[in-house]
């Protein structure tokens, strides 16, 4: 293993993440329980959506042509044939001249072809004055309007919102099959990190990546395991890649990737797996190692916060798309208005942290990126692309979120 | 009680739900879960963070002044003095002329001010070649830099993101306080209403909304506590009401709100609690009942999940904001042109429904709002004023986004 290495591109990178992805089995959940999670296949209706011909307003059921000419000075009156009851599966029916109460909800009854909202009729006795014209079908839903008994509600790969959790009710799914949810195995490593419950000496640092992947991966609908620390102990990491491979369906190693002769990670990977990179042309991020053990992905990021949020967001954030089967869950963006000029130098491809203020536009954050407050601070980053010169103030960017 | 209401606008309708929302008391959590967590108290650090003058990068501390006339073509060489070791507490000492080497995240030596990256330097037996000038202070971070012991890092009511997780490990938080999460009875009411896994006869219709409110509360920070469903009972209603305000910090009510007499949403509130409002000026939505029992607030919403959404959305999230104690949280929203004219007649304020098509632009949902495919086509709402007389094409607007 070179010391040294060779840089991919980013979109190398993407695409080595998309490659070695393993997509996640399907599970079977309860349905109160599926919010944002992913269909794994098509659901189709138990039944017709509506059963029968409802009316969609609390009204007077009519014949529509009755009330063509109905208006608030000379309405029409008709003689209430009944009342719907909710619930109800007796089918009332009526003709012309008549007209039936019916809630929302309630099935039309025969005869009836439109409904005439409540607010526009007046009850006397028993007649009702309609003082509105009423269309064909208007306020009604008809049997199968909605959805078809048998017929597809939701493709697979949608990522079910709470109003999908609510046609999904309607169509009788008490469970569904959604992607299982990653387990992603959390190791960091360097002789300088000791736990959050420790106070450092001089040339230590608390053990912030843990936590910070930890959260990234449940924010993003995967189960973090924590594997502890691993001091700069090449047979130690390779004992405990191996475990977490075997436990786990990703794992993520921050620290020990860079080209410091004490650091572990690329080596012990190599030992008991394969690496297809070292060294992504991002920046912070870029000794990245990505690799695999037998089918379980292994990433070693650079042990930096600044770094881990970057590769995290940037390149890892792909991989797990594909793994819990949804793009766009995992790929938020935002078009705003540039604060400020970005210089360019050097002509290549860049990420820049990106602050939106409270106006909604985008403040380049050029500051130290190694300041943990920088990166509480930053809210994405926008990529410039290789050959740009920098962009303009008052230029519309789009900002991946983190 | 009256069988007609009167109505309130949106605006004050939201102005009740922030006055009556009784905010969640603090509980403490371990760091690990309180991703997403709002944060009820502020939070301050343990240690100053860095606890010491350290390298942002791997390369060698220098004195800056030596390093000013330095290229590529006429390096500057500097004799190597030692080798910096990741964790260890000694401090080594160097003066002009000398180099030492220093991974990122190490202990600056006592006489260096800068450190060129290993890149820009070549190592040639105990000598280094350094190819680029450093300004003093360059790729060095300070102790204290980021964050000062005892000052504050965080102010209560923020959202934890998993950067901000990261930084709390930093600064000792194995713990931290937050509000907690409402628990939230559900109760779903009419006649018409069985069970998801029951095929309803003609008449009946699932119950969609227990399931659509609950993924709501469970998306938002809360914990859904489902009390089933209610048949058109007054006393029925009145008990499983006390029972759930008593063990609940919210209690929504879908169905029975409407004008039919046969609604027992408002009898039974007002019965065992008190009602603020009957009656909302939107739409769906329409017949709305906002009250409370005890300290406990009660929102009755329309039964059809077109009104659910859109109530949940467009009012009860500002009761949920003050609950968990984060408004922008709750209030995601985002620009988007507009794909076609929209149309107002009134002149009052209107909420239309929003579908985001595939280029981000704002398409309005006209059809019939009481089908549930528009409910799973729609991604939020988007507000037009009173007084203003429709939208055109091309328009920005402002979608909030469900």
């Amino acid at each position: 293993m070179s010391v040294f290495f060779n840089l991919i591109s980013v979109d190398d990178a993407i695409g080595l993440m998309k490659k070695i992805a393993p997509p996640m089995e399907s599970e079977v959940v309860p349905l109160m329980d599926a919010c944002d999670r992913v269909l794994s296949g098509d659901v189709v209706s138990d039944i017709d959506i509506p059963g029968f011909d409802r009316s969609w307003k609390d009204g007077y059921a009519v014949v529509a042509s009755d009330s063509v000419s109905a208006t608030d000075a000379q309405p029409t009156m008709l003689t209430i044939k009944g009342r719907i009851q909710m619930g109800s599966g007796e089918r009332l029916s009526m003709k012309s001249g008549e007209a039936i109460y019916i809630p929302t909800g309630g099935q039309m009854p025969l005869g009836a072809d439109a409904v005439i909202m409540i607010e526009h009729s007046e009850e006397v006795r028993d007649r009702v004055l309609i003082k509105r014209p009423a269309s064909v079908g208007e306020n009604v839903i008809l049997k199968n309007e909605d959805f078809s008994r048998g017929k597809v509600v939701f493709r697979g790969g949608r990522r079910l919102s709470p109003q999908d959790i609510g046609v999904l009710a309607a169509v009788g799914a008490t469970s569904v099959c959604v992607r299982g949810k990653p387990r992603v195995g959390i190791i960091s490593t360097g002789i300088e990190i000791v736990s959050v419950d420790t106070v450092p000496a001089i040339g230590q640092v608390r053990n912030v990546n843990t936590y910070l992947c930890g959260a990234y991966v449940q924010k993003h609908g995967g189960i973090a395991v924590d594997y502890g620390i691993v001091r700069d102990d090449v047979e130690a990491m390779k004992n405990l890649l191996c475990e977490a491979a075997s436990e786990c369906d990703l794992v993520l190693i921050s620290g020990g990737s860079s080209k410091d002769k004490n650091d572990v990670t690329a080596v012990a990977m190599e030992d008991v797996g394969e690496i297809f990179a070292h060294g992504i042309a991002l920046a912070p991020g870029k000794p990245t190692v990505i690799g695999r053990i037998g089918t379980t992905p292994v990433i070693g990021i650079p042990g930096h916060p600044a770094a881990v949020v970057m590769v995290l967001n940037v390149v890892i954030r792909h991989l797990f798309a594909v793994m819990v089967g949804h793009s766009s869950a995992l790929a938020q963006s935002r078009k705003a208005v540039l604060f400020e000029n970005i210089p360019s130098e050097k002509g290549r491809e860049e990420y820049v942290r990106i602050h939106l203020n409270k106006d909604g536009m985008a403040v380049p954050l050029f500051g130290k990126s190694g300041l943990l407050n920088t990166i509480a601070e930053s809210d994405g980053v926008i990529k410039i692309p290789a050959g740009c010169e920098g962009l303009e103030e008052g230029e519309i960017v789009e900002v991946m979120l983190w």
